[in-house]
C-alpha cells in the first residue's frame, strides 16, 4: 500500500512514545516489559491501515500484538486507531519486516500475521516478496518452537510463489483455504483491503505453516 | 468414477495380454523390455477412460506410458481407446496404485501423475485419498531421484489436502498453479473430466512435486 506523503506523519509519531517504539533494540529479550502484561506475542509484518491489528488485540486481551510498517504514512492511519482504542496490548514498531532479528530474540514471537502483502509480481522483485526465503528464515529465527506463521491474500501469483517457496524451505503447512470466506470462520478477523476484494469476488486464500 | 459393472470386461481384457499386463510382478526391474523400446517411464495411477494417456503417448513416442486402474469396468474404456490407436508405447496394468512397489523397482519410473483422482471427502476415508502418506511413500520408492509426481484436480478440498500431505512429507513443490486453464498452458493435455468440468466453470488445479 502506498499512500500520499503527510509530512505531519513524523511529528505525530514522535508524539505517541507509548505507542510507537522509537527504539525497538532496547526490547530485544524483554518485549514483555514493554507491554502492560508479559503474555505471547504475535507480530503482524506490514500492518497496513490497522483494522486486523487492532480487532485482534480487542479479540485477544491475552496476547500482545506488535504492527510492523516501513511506511510513516501507513502507520500513522493504524497509530489513529491504537490511540481511539487505548488497548493495553498493542505496539508499533515503525521498520522494515527483514530488521526483525534485530528486534527480537531468538523464539521470543509466537505468531507471525502476513496480510494481503504486497505481491511484487515482476520476476526481478522476487526478494521483496515478504515469503522470500530471506523473510522466511527471519521469520523462522525469531518465532518459539511451537510458533507459526499464518499468511492471507487475494493475489494469486503471491500465494502460489509462498507455498512453493515454503516448500523449498521445508516448512510445514498445518492448514491451507483456497476459498477462506466460504468457509464462514468467525474466527477470521479481516483487514480494510480483505473487505474490499472479498466484495469484489475475489477469493481470499490462507495458509499456516510451522517454519521449524 | 464408478461405472456400471460390464460382465464382459474380464474377458475383454484377457483378449488383449499385449496391452493389459496380466503379470506385471514379473516385468519389475524390466519394463523396458515390455515395450518397443527402452525409455522413460510414465504412470498415471487411476487413468479414467484414458483420454489423457492416449494423447501424452501420441505427443510424446520418446516416453513409455503405464496406465494404472483398479476397476474393470474403467479399465476396457481405456483399452478400446488404446486399440484404436495401436500405440507402441502404452501399456495397461490392472491394479491398486498401493501395490506399485511390488511392480516397479526403486527408481524405475519418471514421473507420476495423478488426474483427478477420487477425492474421497469424509475424513474417515483420508487413508484411501492418492495423495495420503503411504501412497506418497509407494511414488517417493519408485520414483527415480530427477523424477516428480504431477497432480490435477477440480477439487478444492482435495487440493488443499494434498499440499499439506505433501508438506508433512517434506516433497518439495516445483510449481502450483491454482487455475490452470487461465495459463492456457499448450502443452496441458486433458482429461475427459477436466474438458467436463472447466466447462462448468470449474478451476483446475495442478501442482509437480519432488518427493525425494
Amino acid at each position: 500500500m502506498r499512500l500520499r506523503y503527510k509530512p505531519w506523519a513524523k511529528d505525530y509519531i514522535a508524539e505517541h512514545p507509548e505507542y510507537v517504539v522509537s527504539d525497538p533494540k532496547q526490547w530485544r529479550g524483554k518485549w514483555g516489559d514493554r507491554f502492560e502484561k508479559e503474555q505471547p506475542i504475535h507480530i503482524e509484518v506490514g500492518m497496513g491501515k490497522g483494522k486486523f491489528l487492532v480487532e485482534m488485540a480487542q479479540k485477544n486481551p491475552t496476547i500482545n500484538f506488535i504492527g510492523v510498517e516501513i511506511q510513516e504514512s501507513i502507520i500513522v492511519l493504524a497509530l489513529e486507531k491504537v490511540i481511539a482504542e487505548k488497548l493495553p496490548n498493542i505496539q508499533l514498531l515503525h521498520l522494515n519486516g527483514s530488521d526483525l532479528k534485530e528486534d527480537f530474540e531468538p523464539g521470543e514471537v509466537n505468531r507471525v500475521y502476513l496480510n494481503f502483502s504486497d505481491p511484487w509480481p515482476k520476476k526481478r522483485h522476487t526478494k521483496r516478496r515478504l515469503t522470500y526465503k530471506t523473510f522466511l528464515e527471519t521469520y523462522k529465527d525469531i518465532l518459539s518452537p511451537d510458533g507459526y506463521l499464518q499468511l492471507k491474500t487475494d493475489n494469486q501469483g503471491l500465494f502460489e510463489y509462498s507455498l512453493v517457496s515454503l516448500s523449498e524451505f521445508k516448512a510445514t503447512l498445518m492448514d491451507v483455504s483456497l476459498d477462506l470466506h466460504a468457509l464462514n470462520d468467525p474466527d477470521n478477523v479481516t483487514t480494510e483491503y480483505e473487505e474490499k476484494f472479498s466484495a469484489k469476488g475475489n477469493r481470499i486464500y490462507r495458509l499456516r505453516a510451522t517454519l521449524h
